[in-house]
């Protein structure tokens, strides 16, 4: 059982950027969260991180994984690439933000990739990435 | 610590209505899934449902609850009332839908109350229920 | 065979309200037209009229009718939860208006809940009520 | 007594086209309905069908009608020239559709020629011609 | 010689919530400074508040007054069906606002009741009220 | 030197249509108008009427004129059809609306036509046809 | 018999400015066209540019004519003001463009002035002037 | 204690204009009417009226006076350069208008400069210039 | 193995119409120009041109083709009643257009037609034609 | 005599993505099949498939080619940077689309890359590709 | 060589004006600046500054300039008499802002007078009138 | 004191583009153009060009630079990973287009990364880069 966790476009930044929204916790401490879940749960994690659309698309074609967490970053709004790609994902996928995206700009309310997801979790901070991973590995155990 | 649950208009039907959507769990199912919970976590849990705004409205008024789990139905699209009796509201609170609202109508996208809200979970079934009080678990207790 | 009449809010005041667009024939007067088509058709025949969207969410759960006329008034505009609930009720439904919707404000225009009806009937007056309940008896006839 | 039944574009093909919609009922077993409904209620009906607007707009200029039912097809979505006719037309008159225009393409729900009829049934399948009928002969009867 | 003054839902909380906009002062320190204001003005006042829709469509119906002071709080932006109910009402009516609606977010600047009242006053804090109040006493003045 | 004027659907009605709008000035009347203006300025006119918008292309593309004045009548709000033909017309050439389309239904104010004319007269009545026609024989002896 | 010919701003440039569009016919050769046209009718002719919107509205302002012919330039898109004033005005008045509104940029084609007059010539070069004085002058003429 | 009243563009016609909306008292009337509530409150008040834009905001650049009232007529449409102004005016100030913007053309509807003031008065007649004034008087008074 | 070339309104003008655009390519070559390809291709053709709306929808029912290449002209944009009617046509159906719609006025880019065709070939010049034949050729081919 | 053809994002996983609406014919089997149609016609073509549009760009900017068939998939509806390159780009270039992009999701409508194209063909499945390249060489064979 | 600068409506008040958007520079301060830079750069200036709209078309209508820089202030987002204007002037012309008009209210983004001019600067603070002084006198060089 | 200068997708083309619009100064001009004036100003300047998104986040992100001048092409109407990523820039930054972005399709009006940096320098060719260095350099000599 393993599972991909992709994030988007300037996510490497984490902790360095605007930290009245996000907070100073970086993304190598995000990978850490999530390997140390993943440990907990016996359940194989990868952290994929890229500010490509192009790479982001190569790795979700290799679909060598059983679940997916992505966090599009500002693709959530306008990368139909990254949206055509979901599509062929056929694996539990959950999307997740960081912020409440219904709070900030009016772009950011628009996510043209939800909607090929199973759901979306947002607002919840990092600790929502650890909510989708729970929802995969439970949608995974139930398909078992 | 009290969690209060709210859930709104048709909510009771749960099971009863669209079945390819909302599969066959009922509302009263949802109230024991919640109450188990509680008793797992040491959390008071009240679940409240409503069709009625103004009752919705009268519940939220009573501050009487250290966090917030909210399902506001199809109120979510146009009950400016609940949005601003949310604001007034100042625990942890997510907004929950079983259903993701972004794959239905056009107008199931737009949330009037999300953005009052800490962040939404969407998608992930009545599990997302359970998510959301993780959550609220969690911020209660990194307060204290 | 049961049929339910719904009417939602402000027609309780009908022949009080604008007469040159509804006449002064009286919610009263309706509820005897519908009454005596009921027993001249060997149909049992409820008008249920409330100002509340909330009661009229509580009548149509409880599914206790064959076929279904409404008239929701001004929720026709944005109540989704009447939507919600009307997509429940599995029986032939038709939604009615006294005025044709098309020739007043651009805000009646608009019906959220039609497209879950099997229909609308709109600008035939109160006439329109028995065009409905003949729809609703003669569905059901083919019904059975 | 005379009403004329004016059917507009395709609906020559009504039964041939997609059933699913429409099921499988003839345009010629619509005009037998009709004047069957005539010779029971003593009305002269006539029904006219064309593909061609100005034929329509050439018919309705006649006036040689007390009652008007009319079914634009998909000329009901742009055709100002018939909307322009039909105002001039001052006798009671009725739209029909056959189908709920509520659920299907967006385009559909936009009818420029309702506001100037006096009212409009829709989705009541073809029943909804006789309704119309009921509906002029009630009101050319109130009228003498 | 009776105003009747009706507030909407959630200015029952008025001085719980957020003070930046409202102040602290409360819905009861608002009835009395009504009641006061009746008293030396020589008025019958009343004050009612609901969070309900419907009961404030129950009490507009009751027709029991000669003058209406409405702050329709959330409803201001969607509730059709106040609207319609305000129609009814014949008697000299002002919307009033506490807060100005276009210093806000951009969906409280749209009020689908402003156009049946006699006029509206926003923005001039609680003591709005009172201006209401004396253009209702003017007005009926003048009436008689 | 030969021009044709154009008339589209409805306008035949025109006395018969209504009055507070358009007069009682009948068709035949603004025939003999244009017929005496011809005679008066020697210039060869013709009067074309049709509701058919296949009939005003063929009579659009025998290209037999020096000079066009055209009132579309609604195809003005959606023929692109016409719109296309009179692009092809490469003679000068006016459209004519006898009430002020600025004035009345919103979808009036849009032509479709008028950029592909030199220019437009409306809501001046039917007198607007002689303007029109006095700018045409002005610009056809200006190029000659 | 007094005419007012109001020209907005820019048209004082007329000539200088872009000669694609309106030729190098001046204002002064505008004005001369205008009182040549007035002497030959024996119609008192003024005509009034100006630049500032606040001029124009205090011209109007004074009521001193029987007929108005306006140009209000780009004051046409905008000037509410303008339109107001227009409306006060209670004599035939006429909107004239020297080009043709509908065939250059997108906000050329509002005319927010347009429905406060009798009509609008547009395209028709500097002759539109002489056709609208045209109209004035029969309008007059049959008022007495 | 000085305030100063000011009137947009066409308001130099009250009473002149149309007299549905706006009844025939006169701006002298008004004029009148402020003066006699400045000597009765003892406050010094200033009426200025222009229909000249660049002359209202040389007048409010003076900051001369410690309260403001502004009718700014059409300007309250679309001047943004008049909002600008009112945005230096750091004194309490109020937006009137005679006539319910709410109940014209939808154009009336937009304000542009509402929310520079601390809020707005719409069709409470002439009468709403003195609630304002009451609301300055009573806002300056709480800040000595 | 028939096909039914359908041209729409103004394609009989091909060669006379702006040549910028069209080529000098006359109605008669391009008729020519197809016969000769069936006949090469061994495949009866028919090309049938209408400025009618309602003839092609005539001829569109009378259902007697195997595949179906229409250049809907003008139609394209706003004709309901020939979607409907290609909705009805069951065989393989491409739709052309000679200029590319992309490039040219907005109102080109939109097609109520093309939905309900297979596909859709714009801007290739009168060659389209040939490549929309060879698509159906080798469509019917697969299916036999 | 070389041909580009350039096939965007999530191209390279045809036959693996949803195959109601593409089938199970694979990217490799594309190339074979344009290679042979290159050999046949003696055209030298080349395929190039990237998921990165910086990559398409690059390529694009190497001008070695003679004509140009671009699949742009999903950033059809979003890379303005694709359209920039397309413009520099000045030999003939078809934009084509597999599946019948009117028939999906609303924003595939909408192609940003067409306007800078000859022309477009889309529907027409991967046989689109080769009557792409027929257009080509037959435009590139009229060229010299 | 001489360069007209022209400040708009309420850039008097600069300095006075909301001072954490533009600092406490002054308008005299911002005329010296530019005298400054015109001594050093043996360049002829003019800083003109009008609230009235008017005066600035009359100033810019006397074409005694070699050079423009403008800021439009308010006037930007609706003047287009000033559009106009800017058309007529022939002259190397840039629109310049003080503060970033992309990051204030949505009205500010819209500029209806920079396509008219050669470019815009914005956000630049007054040191972006130096840059535009700068850009005039190196074209005005490369013209000689 | 170093400043980055990022070039966006297709200006490597420079010169080879749309001569029109671009004049045929190349890429290699504008840097060399760049360089000489980093050396004139002793300013150390680095040109960076990428037609990859994610190529112009890695360069942006390592955040060695006290000064950023900033032309994203095409990017500049869709790229919101870009926009976050000026977000995270701290230092003086400026927004370049060659060519006045106002005065092209509509499209290009829209900047998605304008609010985010200091400011936007459009149409004033290449030399509009040099302005934005003599910006930066001022900034940051201001600061030291």
């Amino acid at each position: 059982m393993k599972v991909l966790v992709v994030n988007g476009p300037n996510l490497n930044m984490l902790g360095k950027r605007d930290k009245n929204i996000y907070g100073n916790f970086s993304h190598e401490d995000l990978v850490k969260m999530i390997e140390d879940w993943g440990r907990k749960n016996d359940v194989e994690v990868e952290v994929f991180q890229s500010n490509h659309e192009g790479e982001i698309l190569d790795r979700l074609h290799r679909l060598d994984f059983d679940g997916l967490v992505i966090n599009p970053g500002a693709f959530t709004h306008y990368s139909y690439a990254i949206r055509d790609a979901l599509e062929i994902v056929k694996v539990p996928k959950v999307e997740v933000h960081i912020s409440n995206i219904h709070r900030r700009e009016e772009f950011r309310r628009r996510s043209v990739t939800a909607e090929v997801c199973d759901g979306q979790i947002s607002g919840l901070g990092v600790y929502g990435y650890l909510l989708a991973l729970e929802y995969i590995k439970k949608k995974l155990e139930e398909l078992t």
